[in-house]
């Protein structure tokens, strides 16, 4: 039996013993009915007229595999959207164990505390702050049930904020990182979306690491302010895609790295901007791409491939916690932690528990309206309040 | 001192001896001014136009590290043309030993016989055939004189022709076969110009390790006799690239295959039908470009490296030979010549002792030229006899 089979029973013992228990709960005195509340949707479609807020009980008492955990903060992500669409390759699982019908509750990503503990579970205790090991697990909640093997703890110095999105951008960005190349100090990298939550970790890490950065951002009315603001995070040179005409461009950086070859470029942009970068890079260099802001292909002169021994990699976060063991992962967020980086721009989106759901549903649908508008510069956090203790 | 640093030197020191011994010559009895004959070329340009064949003495005795080869047969490359074009990454040293004044010698590859040992050369014998161990040597000769690490033994049952075109497609094709995927029995690849040199080469070499070869050739009108031959070799699927138009075609591709997703994809080709075929390989392919016939980029969605962890790599033999040692290049030969693969097709062309420079010099341009217009369907192999012995 390979490990992913074992995995799969153990969930689906899992499922069915909280299924037992929900029965159970039912007729049990100590069940709150409106305790607790979620975003959530029935089928794929457009988030603004779909996500739901729903109420339900308390949790019943974990399965012995299982925990109970509160939601401290959930953000809401772009590819979170792009789950709810039905366009991301991750899928939630349906989920019955809220209310015994059928749903999808939204989210991937989110902070929360350990509020009770199955009686096999190992290695966890209550008041642990944890996050999310498994993909679409429904984050957007106030309290959930979870398998334990779904959850890794976080360091307790990093804040709120901070363990709520850790998951992605940090790891994606010290991964791209370190898997590719091995990155000496001093040597350089290069990126676009420089700016992205992403690219502003990428500049971070690297300036941690006496890594420099050569970075595109697109042209802008504020650009000063913006280069004021990654030169702050550790950036050492910000250029715009409009500088890529440039015909000495090549010679400005061939001055900035002392002739240094570049052999790690980011992208999360593509199409022709991307492409022109690539003259940038030295002979074995490695790109990677882990998003598509142009929404073009990536397009490259096969002379690059054969000639100058160019690698294209994609990076998937997703894919890596997959491969990785929860060590890995733990060790991961330690190493982030340790690096105190600076938290991203936020607000944080509360559903009080004093509204009911409806007008929950109408805040959480006018949010994601304007994030579909690219009205929100930051990033939204949903803290969705407990309804009842 | 590095390895590359001991070699430059003793290859410098090889060339001055070299040059010294050729003043001797000029004194000595025994030589012979005419014995011998190259094709040359005093600067990059319209090979039609400017190869020139040339007459030159009889080689002196080798430097200690030296060894004088006989060619037998020395193929005309594509890659040739685009060298004395100019127009090609690898450059071949401007050559003073023949006439004492500075020329190039055409050619990269060919078989040759060594005739004559330095006095501190080990593993070489007269007699031994060898092939060129270094890139742009200048092969298109009756003899040379040649740093012995730059001549690699081949097996003595490989064949003339044989031996002489196998440095670059058969190892180019065994390579990117072995060097990217974990290939097992029975496992897929798919691959544009299946006809092309190296394309024959890996349906070859697949079929003998029991792999499952997806091809795709152009249309044309004698598609059935390409298919019969293609199948010869060992070929299991022949498809052209207007049969990509067929929308049902994935379904056929995965019926084939039997769902087996398939993770090695060679491309000699780029440009769209490329990017068309890439939706046939499965999670974690490789994408290993080694041409681009097309001359069009290599264009790909970006969510097929995010998602579907597709990695793309360029291949280029010159590349693999710098980073081997003699012995990883022997051992090459010999898995090759084990596989008694069979010869390209080809066309010998001879450039008799009893003919002029001028003669001689109009022979190789009208060749090339048919070449250029793409009236050579076969290879091209120079036999350029030796004047006097």
């Amino acid at each position: 039996m390979t490990r992913a089979t074992i995995a799969r029973i153990v969930r689906m013992k899992a499922i069915n013993c909280a299924k037992i228990a929900g029965i159970r709960r039912s007729f049990s005195v100590a069940s709150i009915l409106n305790a607790n509340r979620a975003i959530t949707y029935r089928s794929p479609g457009d988030p603004a007229s779909i996500l739901t807020a729903l109420t339900y009980p308390s949790l019943p008492p974990p399965a012995p595999h299982s925990v109970n955990v509160r939601f401290i903060l959930s953000p809401v992500n772009p590819a979170d959207i792009n789950v709810v669409e039905g366009v991301y390759p991750s899928k939630p699982s349906p989920d019955q164990s809220l209310i015994g019908t059928t749903l999808f509750v939204g989210g991937n990503e989110g902070l929360a505390e350990v509020t009770e503990i199955g009686s096999e579970v190992i290695g966890l205790q209550k008041g642990d702050r944890v996050v999310m090991g498994g993909q679409q697990l429904g984050t957007w909640a106030s309290a959930r049930t979870l398998l334990a093997e779904d959850v890794v703890k976080v360091p307790e110095e990093i804040s709120e904020v901070g363990g709520a999105t850790i998951t992605v951008n940090p790891p994606t960005a010290y991964n791209m990182i370190h898997d590719f190349v091995d990155l000496k100090e001093g040597d350089w990298l290069v990126q676009n979306g420089a700016n992205s939550a992403v690219g502003q970790m990428v500049i971070q890490i690297a300036a941690r690491k006496g890594l420099k950065t050569l970075n595109f951002v697109r042209s802008r009315d504020d650009l000063e302010s913006l280069k004021r603001h990654l030169t702050n995070l550790g950036a050492t040179q910000i250029l715009t895609y409009d500088d890529l005409q440039d015909k000495t461009l090549r010679e400005k950086v061939k001055e900035w790295t002392a002739g240094k070859p570049i052999r790690l470029m980011l992208n999360c942009v593509g199409g022709r901007d991307t492409t022109a970068m690539t003259r940038f890079l030295g002979e074995d260099a490695h790109l990677v791409s882990y998003g598509a802001m142009s929404k073009q292909p990536l397009s490259l002169p096969t002379s690059a491939f054969i000639f100058k021994n160019l690698t294209c990699h994609g990076f998937w976060q997703s894919r890596w916690y997959k491969q990785r063991t929860r060590e890995e992962r733990e060790g991961l967020f330690k190493r982030l932690a340790a690096m105190k980086l600076q938290e991203p721009e936020h607000e944080i989106l509360t559903i009080p528990a004093d509204i009911n759901d409806d007008a929950a549903t109408e805040r959480v649908r006018d949010a994601v309206r304007k994030l579909g508008q690219g009205q929100h510069g930051k990033k939204v956090l949903l803290k969705i309040e407990q309804l009842a203790e």
